[in-house]
């Protein structure tokens, strides 16, 4: 069931031997609150471990530096960022029926813990887990400020998305004042490139096709590329907003070879389209800006159903 | 000389006629200034023109949206972001002498205004004019709003670079609360690229060198590409940053062919290295982590001289 700031921040100040966990494939939002968590609820003297279903990126290292591991059995369990179940991964199976408090952002309304603290406003969920931190009674020391801005900056493309709000900003003010290493954390978050990742940006480059008057591109990737590159899908990432960005283009369109022989269709839009209704039509779904489906069919395929329906039935 | 806030913001009060005069090639800061006074001078009922050197890209529209022209015989001189006179360009020699105020954060000292408004910590002069027209009285209206937040944003990456202080935050929570069109802005000024510029960015990948066990990265830019990718040198800004945002590079260097025959180049260091010191050997200058030089050559043989002394002096 849904419960208020107040009683979230009860639960916490009343637990110990707390489990925090992650969604899978975590990125710097649900990271950043874990490990913020984990060091506010040490600085209280509590026991506090973190688990993921997937490994960290190295990028991410200095949210947990200087913490030491910890085992214990747990007795109480929270979980940050994660906005359904089946996004807890392999832990799934073990823990989403035992998570007593979640703290998320997503308002999907697919509530699976005991209780779920959302503010579904929030940009990121480090922005909640910032102000349940300060009214716990912890002091923002620098590790804590970092954890926090790294989320907040990461979920916000660096305070350059729509979900960003004054509140957004004047928390990342207070983390400045704090001592988070700002410029630090983003130029690792947003300004470092593998030349791995260059080469298969190039290598997508090389595929862009343009239809519809020059409002539609498409990128097409293929397992091939990846092999090359020497990358995985996690540098599509990357890849994704690439065809949206082009002066002119209004629906912006990445067509991934999967393993299981599919097509992976990702879709970017301008603010005149709206991506999730188009992946909607092939069983898909997402925001209004940023969508997916995933078609049975070759790249070649699947690309030139959905290039149709968006000439004749969307533009 | 230099004078203080208060001077600075009564000399404004008391002007009427008031001509303002940004940097030659214009960018996001020094229109994003003159549009919020133009606008703030006009508020209060005074007239006030701006005046460029050079025309002004069609992605800084909004800040001028809305405002008519005005003609008249200027009584009051004010130039925002203009560090020296010689960034007038065209209007130097007319206006150079008569500037009665300047506003700006560069603090290089190189006074050329009867009066200065300097605050060299500010990340850019929107940041002060945002100050001085608050102690004008003005009413912070959406126009304004977009111009201060245009600048906020532009000179920091969208808050991105060191030069990020808590105030910078702060200003942008309170214009978004003023209704700056945020995530709109950002779009146009950072995730919007031409076809043209991503033609000459694949071209510059092509280029592509690494030196001193991948510490040091080299793009070559000949006038051959621009003309072939139908860009001019402003699509240079794009890629100046691409070298050394590639894991791994301390040092990234931008080699551009020049007009005049010799070689120009860009460089752009991690905090391990001093951008400016390497392009003072060579006549050059700049800030710590971007720099500048010429060298009368051509640019493979620039290339090969930076390069010896990077890895013989530097590295």
């Amino acid at each position: 069931m849904l419960t208020d700031f107040s009683t979230a921040v009860s639960m916490l100040r009343n637990a110990d031997k707390i489990l925090i966990l992650t969604h899978r494939n975590p990125d710097g939002d649900t990271l950043g609150s874990g490990f913020a968590l984990l060091r506010a609820l040490r600085q209280l003297g509590k026991r506090a471990r973190l688990l993921n279903a997937d490994s960290i990126n190295e990028k991410y290292s200095h949210l947990y530096e200087g913490l030491s591991e910890d085992d214990f059995e747990e007795e109480f369990i929270v979980s940050v960022d994660v906005a359904e179940k089946k996004l807890l991964g392999d832990l799934m199976e073990k823990y989403a029926d035992k998570v007593d408090l979640s703290v998320d952002h997503h308002g999907t309304g697919k509530l699976f813990a005991k209780n779920t603290y959302c503010e579904s406003e929030s940009a990121s969920a480090c922005e909640i887990l910032y102000e349940i931190i300060k009214a716990l009674g912890v002091k923002i020391d620098k590790g804590i400020a970092d954890c926090i801005y790294t989320g907040c900056s990461t979920d916000t493309g660096c305070f350059k998305y729509s979900n960003v709000t004054a509140r957004t900003h004047r928390i990342a003010a207070e983390l400045i004042e704090y001592g988070a290493d700002h410029s630090k954390i983003n130029e690792k978050m947003f300004d470092t490139k593998s030349i791995n990742s260059i080469m298969l940006e190039r290598m997508c480059y090389e595929t862009l096709e343009s239809f519809g008057d020059g409002k539609v591109a498409v990128i097409t990737v293929t397992k091939e590329m990846l092999r090359k590159s020497g990358t995985d899908k996690s540098a599509l990432d990357a890849i994704k907003p690439i065809t949206r960005q082009i002066e002119g283009v209004e629906i912006g369109l990445t067509v991934k070879e999967e393993d299981n022989g599919a097509a992976g269709i990702s879709i970017r839009t301008s603010e005149n389209y709206d991506a999730s209704a188009i992946c909607a039509h092939f069983g898909g779904g997402g925001h209004i800006r940023a969508g997916g489906c995933e078609i049975k069919d070759t790249t070649e395929n699947a690309k030139e159903k959905v290039i149709d329906y968006i000439i004749n039935n969307v533009l």
